[in-house]
């Protein structure tokens, strides 16, 4: 792509670098940037890094969060002997959309992946590990995306919780709630039949 | 969506303001952003605000130029006999990419649009007709897209030109080269037909 600007080059060039920008995208974004009074820019640069100069993750969750400690684990109504680990915060939000849960979270930050140069020492694995020894953690929901990172990361997380008095649980697998059996993949459908719950909980749930 | 951080929330509500970024792409390219080294952020911004606050456009043709004339304007070896009209600096940027074209270019910024608003003396319209008036530019090549608003604004241009010695044209629309006669579009194989071209310079242009 030929550019009759280096100006527009270069920010076409730092917009693409965002994940599934490309350069015809970009350009797009930035034309159109350019289209847009100043104050529109200058409204979206401020934003980006006010966020990441001022952002703050929660002491406890490790959670975004403008405060201390986050909205979720300040409030006396949830339940603190129920801990939800997740890889990112947006399975917060989506854990919290669903008004199901009543726990708290604990935000990993990632996954295990060797191959991406990510260890154990690189999560919020330790501080997870402490605040179970702490004793006030009854059960552990591990909530990652079922991959093979995802599994390696519980994986790793469960033996180190070896001797620590605390249940385990994984978040159920199964067909989708309005899914045809038919097109469902076999790995799903043959979890959701292993792990079949009880009739009056699967209407309860709904 | 249920935001941890206003910090979040509005850095996310700004990134959702481009086109064709959703709230939920947006959330994910800001937190790609946090995820990276302060200066990843600081070089979008600032690539960014830089293009906003010290953006040239071509005098003569108001393509985008670090210049006050655009290096094609300013090059002695283009035709400056030939003045291809686009909508967009991206059109200049796909027809330079062909090779084929050695003329000028002018770019009307847009297209007229009663139900946008967008009115010809909000279009680059007026330098157009001057340029031609100059007497130097013998034929004008119409490249707008073919929408209504597309026609609209190539008629306009045009009933200004009553009187002044100018050759207009349109580029050729017709299949695609490549493409299969029997998926083309009617209006698209009709105008192919009528506008057909000696077979030696259909050889040519490949």
């Amino acid at each position: 792509m030929e550019f009759s600007s280096k100006l527009l080059e270069n920010a076409v060039q730092e917009m693409s670098q965002l994940p599934g920008i490309g350069k015809r995208t970009a350009l797009r974004l930035v034309l159109h940037l350019l289209k847009q009074p100043k104050e529109r820019t200058e409204m979206l640069t401020d934003a980006l890094m006010k966020l990441k100069s001022e952002v703050n993750f929660c002491r406890s969750c490790h959670n975004i969060s403008d405060t201390e400690l986050c909205e979720i684990c300040a409030n006396p109504k949830r339940d603190e002997s129920l801990v939800c680990v997740v890889e990112d915060i947006r399975d917060v939000m989506a854990i919290e959309n669903t008004s199901q849960y009543q726990g708290l979270y604990h935000v990993l930050g990632g996954k295990i992946s060797p191959m991406e140069g990510v260890g154990p020492q690189d999560l919020n694995i330790a501080s997870l590990i402490q605040k179970v020894r702490k004793g006030t953690v009854k059960e552990l929901i591990f909530a990652l995306s079922s991959t093979m990172e995802g599994d390696t990361t519980n994986f790793y997380i469960y033996r180190q919780l070896e001797g620590l008095e605390v249940v385990t649980s994984a978040i159920a697998r199964g067909i989708s709630v309005g899914d045809e059996l038919e097109f469902a993949d076999e790995v799903t459908l043959g979890r959701s039949i292993v792990n079949r719950v009880p009739f009056e909980s699967s209407i309860k749930a709904n």
